[in-house]
């Protein structure tokens, strides 16, 4: 599959260059971070978000950090990345793959401790994630499309295009690829509330990739599944427990039980690296919760009245039981989860 | 219960006054309604919404036909009640009880033929369907705050309240009078994409009722209900067909197959006045399709690249299967619905 016409994350030797997705779709704006604060800043106000997508800025945040480590005693530039892998750890609570990077940062740095190779280390390792993600999407595209050949319509929910990952996408992968081979015809966009990822970015990318699609509220879901218009439901994953329970963007859920009702396949793209091993169901899942000023203004619109009372998780979680299958770069993971999540967990650890 | 603290519709001898809901949470504006066009403005951009209450401000437009219709031959003021019927009777298409209204009225009229009593009898026809929804609203929340009695908390869609029907609403008038007398301690409101009507009016309702809530998206929805949070889900209908199929605003099936999923009993409140006896089923209700400009912009706000393509159905319908029981002012109504329904509604007729 060809390139995105975009990219959303660069290493630039001395910067990070980033299309800052807060600003989309009305305006490609891309933004130079050049330090470990900004990298923090630019994941916490999302700038950058997707669950690869963040894993590999905070990664490239890491070699920043060991590029701007002064020259010191042995283990200084080690000191300085794992400094700034405790900040970046901290600013989103629920995607693993944050976590899992820049332990695979830290990690190579401190193996090559001593020897002068710490700075270079870093960057390699950080580069080494990107090109795997970018390896990841496109055997999830692949597989995925492969799996949904014959769906005329698909839906999708929130972003985990080429926005999300840095590579080709999951789900969204996916859905690209099964138009550009599969015969795919139509994808129906839920907009996402609150942050609308779905209306602002999945739109702006298919409207990038000549897909056809229409964009929904994310209420209309279930009307639409109940019509027989969609042939399967294709989404991302923010976090993957070993028995197949899906955290993924708020919303899924409700998607998922409604899929369910109807007899359209679920489906789950995202990459091993999304499977939490510590995890053993939802329940070691923390659900980060976001602060209601997002539900109640839109742009410079207040929805509400002033002061209003707001729940606002981030994600949800959609028990395995409803899960048709996970699609990831090993391999289309089926029931029981258990059994097809420890194989594959078991090779991923090996490598 | 106590009557709301503001009225939303009130006939005021040669207008209607109406508070305009579209300017709602922010401005508490009244507007005057003179003539049919401006009434059927009114309901079309809804500054007037709700099922109940649209038939209502149609039947008060009548009134206002009435009285404006020149002096003439017997059977003038007929005439140009069945005019503004025909006009009112377009401004929307799901809610049943606009045509019931017209109807009422116009048939009325038609009875009083030549004894010079017509434009009397459409006000007080007009008046008779306003006080009879408030009687009905009075009951409904009655019995559905006894069927809930138990629930600390409840979620609900979209808006129902005293702004909905003219009266004390609907299934809000069963969550403000379970707050009030059955021991409810929490409301949780799904905001109601696009039209936020649950993020508008129903918090501006709830506020001025003193009932504690929490407004959650309408993606959030199902993983609230899987919390085990919510004793029962309460909403209103647009609506019912003799079977039990209950059609209302979008994003209502969605939470009722999540409620069903988690095992949470899903309640629909409204008065039999809701209930189509020409509908054996959903496949005879029209669902509206409205324009794509509600999704794609927020107050001043565009969320959508220009151009996007929406498909934006206004109502869902849930099946009745999906449906614990409906609230009515002639009591609750429980499966099968095909029993419960035609036996209120033989009683309905009859009046």
């Amino acid at each position: 599959m060809p390139d995105a016409p975009y990219v959303p994350i660069a290493w630039e030797s001395d910067h990070i260059r980033l299309l800052d997705q807060t600003l989309l779709p009305h305006e490609e704006r891309y933004v130079e971070l050049r330090g470990v604060e900004e990298t923090a800043e630019a994941i916490r106000t999302m700038r950058v978000r997707g669950a690869p997508a963040i894993g590999i800025t905070a990664a490239y945040g890491l070699a920043l950090a060991a590029r701007l480590a002064p020259d010191g005693p042995d283990g200084s530039v080690l000191k300085a990345v794992e400094r700034a892998a405790a900040a970046l750890a901290t600013t989103r609570p629920t995607a693993v793959n944050l976590e899992w990077a820049l332990r695979r940062v830290v990690a190579r740095v401190a193996a090559t401790e001593g020897d002068g190779s710490a700075r270079a280390a870093a960057v390699e390792e950080a580069q080494r994630i990107h090109e795997e993600q970018r390896e990841a999407d496109w055997w999830i595209a692949e597989a995925g499309a492969a799996l949904i050949e014959g769906a005329e319509a698909v839906l999708t929910h929130c972003n985990t295009g080429p926005l999300a990952t840095g590579g080709h996408g999951t789900a969204l992968g996916v859905v690209i690829e099964a138009h550009r081979a599969r015969g795919l015809q139509h994808v129906y966009v839920d907009e996402t509330r609150p942050r609308l990822q779905g209306a602002r970015l999945t739109t702006w990318e298919l409207d990038r990739f000549d897909v056809p699609f229409e964009l929904i509220i994310d209420g209309a879901a279930a009307a639409l599944l109940a019509s027989g218009r969609v042939g399967a439901v294709v989404v991302g994953a923010d976090r993957i427990a070993r028995n197949g329970d899906t955290a993924n963007k708020i919303g899924t859920l409700g998607a998922a039980i409604a899929a369910n009702y109807f007899g359209v396949p679920f489906y789950v793209a995202a990459p091993v690296s999304t499977i939490d091993p510590d995890a053993a169901s939802a329940d070691a899942i923390e659900i980060e919760e976001r602060a209601g000023d997002e539900v109640l203004s839109i742009g410079a619109s207040a929805i509400a009245p002033a002061g209003t009372a707001v729940l606002n998780p981030a994600f949800d979680v959609t028990p395995a039981s409803l899960v048709t299958a996970i699609v990831t770069e090993r391999g289309v993971l089926e029931p029981p989860y258990e059994t097809s999540i420890g194989t594959v967990l078991a090779g991923f650890a090996r490598r």
